[in-house]
C-alpha cells in the first residue's frame, strides 16, 4: 500500500515505525560520509520528507548511486521514524530505493530560487516547485470553496455557451472562431465573407461573458451560477492581463443591488476563511517565502465588520481632495486607473470598498436605470492589493426602458431578441455579478503575476501548449 | 422573508399554518365560481405549489385577474395549510398577491406537452418547464458530486489551457481561433497567412482535450483532474454530438491501466448513488414523464458486482459470432459502430462493459504499447443506452518508444518537447482517462438527445445565442 505524504505529514504517528511505501520524486539530495539524503515529494504535500540511506545498511546504494539525481522518480520501502536529535521531525529510513524514471543535468528545476521569470519558459515543469506547488494546490481548493459556499446556498450549477455569435457589447476584445480555410477564402461580390459556409452557418466568438444567458437560467431556476473559462483578445501584456481566465458568474432573481453586495461579501469571506484552514501549510510557506504578512492580510479580511459602500461620485470626490499628483487626473466621468484603485483601498479606507451607482456612460446596456436617470445600479468590489475584483449590477428589468437603452447604444436587438423575451414574460427585479478567478488567487496566494496562478498562460504572442 | 419551494416541501411542517411569502412564476391558473387557482413555482423544485385565493376573501383578485397570465411573475403573501380532502397535500390560502412582472398570450411555455424539438427553439424558455428543470437539477447536482468524489479521493483541481497550438493529434476537427480581419487578409508571397500577425503570434485552436498538460500536472501534484469546456467541429449531426460538450478528464501519476479502470468504476458508481440521493423528485418525475424505468436502472447500476473486463479481440469475436446481420460488419481492425456497442452492452452482457487492448492503429500516439507490440494498454468502457462513455489508457511513460511512435506516425515534436521532458525527467507509469459530461447525463436522465442537457446547445448550422 503507497502511502502519500499528505497523509503522512497529517498524521504521522499513524505510521511511526512502521514499513511504508512510498513512490515520488527526488527534490535534492546530499552525499555524506556514511550516509545519503534524499529530499523527497510526492506532489501531495508542501513539505519534502527526508530520507535517509545508511550507506552500510544500503548495499544497493553503489548499483543505483549515480541514477539518484535531482528530478528522478523512485519508490522507496522503509521505517518512518522520529529524528530526537532535530525536533523530532519525522524521516524515513530507507531499507530499499528503486529508481522509476531516470533524470539528467539538464533538469532546469534545481532546488534554488529560480526567479518567476524563468520560470515562466517552463510551466510544464515549474508546477514541480514548492511555490507554484502551493499556489495550484490553493486554486484547487478556492474552487472547490466556492462550490461548496453556492452549494450551502442552494444556488444551481450552470454552464453558458463558450462559442457565441454575441460580441459581448463592448466588454473586451474578441477572438474569432472559424472553420473556414483562410488560405483558400473566396470573398463576396462586395467583399464579404461568406459565413454561411463557416461551421456555425454565422460569425462567432469566444465568450467575454455568460451573464446574458445566466439572467435566462436565473428566472427559470431562481439563483444560479457558473464558473467557467472567459476570454479576451485585449492586447494589454500587463501583470494583471491574460487571454484566457475562469470566471465565477452569478445571477439572481427577485434580488437588488444591495443583495447582490451581501452575497458578495459573505462568499468572499466564507472563502478566504476556508482557504485558511485548509491550506494552513501552503499559505505558511508563502507567507515566509513570497507575500510576507499574506496570512494576517486574509484574517485581516475575514475579521472586517463590513466592507464601506460609497457611490461614484464619493469616489471620485476623495481621488480628486486627496492632493495626490496622480499620472492620470480623475474627474467625474472618467473609469478609475491602477493608482486610483490603490489609493481608495490601500491609503483611502486601507479595506476593500464597494463603489456603487456608476455614470450610465461608462457602463453596459443591460444595468439598470436609477432613479436619477445618469447612474446605473452597478458595483464594483475594489479590493487592495489586487484593484477590481467583482463587478456587478441590477439589471434592467423593464421592457421599454430596456428598448431604449439599447436603441440610444446603436445595439441591434437581432441577436437580443431571446433576451428582451426575459423582460416579456414574467420579469422580474434580478442581480448578479462576475468575479476573475484568477484575481482572488492573487490576493489569497500574494502572487502578483496572473501568469503565476494560471498553470498554462495564455497572452498575447505568447502561447506554446 | 422569502420562501422558497425547495425547503417548503421538504419541511412543510415547518411552515404549516404560517404566513408565508413566495416570489416566483405562475405556471398555470384556473378561475372556478368561487375560487382562483394558481401553480406556482419558483424555480427550486420539480412540483408546483397550489395557490388558492377565495373570491370573496380577496377583494384586489378582481383587480389584477386580467395579469395573472402564465409565466408571469408574481409575488404572494398567505397561509401554508393541508388540504384534506386531496391527500393532505400543502397549498397556499393567499392573503395578497401582487403582479410583479406580466406575461402574455404569446407566451409560448403553456401547460401541456411541447415537443422537444419545438422546445429546442426556445432554450431561453424551455428551462422553465418541468422536464428541463429536472434534468438541470440533476446536471447541477452530478457536476458537484464528481468534484465532491475526487475531493474525497485527494485528486488535485486543475484547468488546462482551451486555447491551444495543439491540434489534437487527430482527436476530431478542429476550431480556429483568431482575430485577423477575414476580410483584409493579405497571403504571404507563397500564399501562406502570416500567422506572426494574429494575437498569439501562430495559429491557434479550440482544444478538444486537456490531456497532455493533465499528464505535466500529474507528474507534479500525482493524482489531478479538470472538469472544463471540450470542442469539436464535426459534423456529425446525431443525438450524441455537439461543438462544444463538457469533459472530465483524470491523469494519476504511478497508476496502470487497471487502477485506470477502477477508479472509473467507483467514481461512477459513487456519482449515480449520490444523484439517486439527491435527485430523488427529479428522477421520480423523469422516470413517470421521460424514461419509464429509469430509477430501476440507476439502481441496478450501483448494484453490479464490477463491471465485465474483455480485450478488443474478444468484442470482436462476440459481434463476429453473434449471427446478427449488422449494418456495418464487424472485423479485426475496425472500430465499434453505435449498432455494435447496443449489441454488447444491452444484448450480450445487459451492462457496462470495459473493452481493453485495442489496436494501436486506431488509437491515440501516446498509448502504452502492450508486450504483443500489437495493441496499446486502454480501455473504452461502454455502457447501455450511451455507447461510449469514458476512454482512457495507460500512456506510454518510456522516452524512446514514444519518439519512435511519433516518428512512425509522422507526429513532429516541435509543439512537443514538453511533453517528452515528461518522459526525459522522473518519468513514470501513469494512466488517465476522459468522460463525456453530457453522455453521463444522457443516462442518468435518460434523456436521449445530448442538445437537451446542454443549456444552449451549439451544432453545425446551428447556432443562436
Amino acid at each position: 500500500m503507497i502511502v502519500f505524504l499528505k497523509d503522512l505529514f497529517n498524521n504521522p504517528l499513524l505510521y511511526e515505525n512502521k514499513k511504508i511505501f512510498l513512490k515520488g520524486w527526488i527534490r535534492n539530495c546530499r552525499f555524506q560520509k556514511k550516509l545519503f539524503f534524499i529530499d523527497f515529494n510526492d506532489g501531495t504535500f508542501i513539505n519534502d520528507l527526508q530520507i535517509v540511506c545508511k550507506k552500510d545498511k544500503n548495499f544497493f546504494l553503489e548499483k543505483i548511486k549515480k541514477k539518484l539525481q535531482i528530478g528522478a522518480s523512485i519508490e522507496i520501502e522503509g521505517f518512518l521514524v522520529k529524528n530526537f536529535k532535530i525536533n523530532d521531525i519525522f524521516e524515513l529510513e530507507a531499507e530499499k530505493i528503486n529508481i522509476l524514471g531516470s533524470s539528467s543535468f539538464e533538469y532546469l528545476i534545481q532546488p534554488k530560487n529560480h526567479s518567476k521569470a524563468f520560470l515562466r519558459k517552463i510551466p510544464h515543469l515549474r508546477l514541480r516547485t514548492k511555490i507554484f506547488g502551493s499556489v495550484f494546490r490553493i486554486r484547487s481548493a478556492v474552487f472547490l470553496a466556492i462550490h461548496e459556499f453556492f452549494k450551502n446556498e442552494d444556488f444551481l450549477l450552470t454552464n453558458t455557451p463558450i462559442i457565441t455569435v454575441n460580441d459581448g457589447e463592448g466588454a473586451g476584445d474578441l477572438f474569432q472562431i472559424t472553420t473556414l480555410n483562410l488560405e483558400k477564402l473566396v470573398l463576396t461580390k462586395d467583399k464579404k465573407i461568406d459565413y454561411l459556409k463557416d461551421f456555425f452557418g454565422r460569425k462567432t466568438f469566444l465568450s467575454v461573458t455568460g451573464q446574458l444567458e445566466l439572467e435566462a437560467l436565473a428566472t427559470s431556476f431562481n439563483k444560479v451560477y457558473s464558473l467557467g473559462p472567459i476570454f479576451r483578445a485585449d492586447n494589454s501584456n500587463t501583470i494583471k492581463h491574460v487571454a484566457e481566465f475562469w470566471m465565477l458568474e452569478v445571477e439572481m432573481a427577485f434580488s437588488n443591488l444591495e443583495k447582490n453586495m451581501e452575497i458578495i461579501e459573505r462568499m468572499l469571506k466564507k472563502v478566504v476563511k476556508s482557504c485558511l484552514l485548509t491550506n494552513q501549510n501552503d499559505l505558511k510557506f508563502l507567507d515566509e517565502n513570497e507575500s510576507p504578512g499574506l496570512i494576517k492580510k486574509l484574517n485581516e479580511f475575514i475579521g472586517l465588520k463590513s466592507f464601506p459602500k460609497i457611490k461614484y461620485k464619493e469616489a471620485m470626490d476623495i481621488l480628486i481632495k486627496s492632493g495626490v499628483d496622480f499620472e492620470f487626473k480623475p474627474f467625474h466621468g472618467s473609469d478609475f486607473y491602477t493608482e486610483h484603485e490603490k489609493y481608495l483601498t490601500e491609503v483611502h479606507f486601507k479595506s476593500p470598498v464597494f463603489i456603487i451607482d456608476w455614470p450610465k456612460e461608462i457602463k453596459a446596456f443591460y444595468m439598470k436605470i436609477n432613479p436619477d436617470k445618469k447612474t446605473v445600479a452597478c458595483v464594483d468590489l475594489l479590493v487592495p492589493f489586487v484593484g477590481e475584483l467583482v463587478g456587478g449590477s441590477q439589471r434592467e428589468e423593464n421592457l421599454e426602458i430596456l428598448k431604449n437603452r439599447m436603441k440610444e447604444l446603436n445595439i441591434s436587438s437581432e441577436n437580443l431578441e431571446w433576451y428582451l423575451d426575459l423582460r416579456r414574460f414574467g420579469s422580474c427585479v434580478h442581480s448578479g455579478f462576475g468575479l476573475g478567478f484568477e484575481r482572488l488567487l492573487i490576493y489569497l496566494t500574494g502572487v502578483e503575476n496572473i501568469r503565476d496562478v494560471i498553470a498554462f498562460p495564455l497572452s498575447s504572442k505568447s502561447i506554446n501548449f
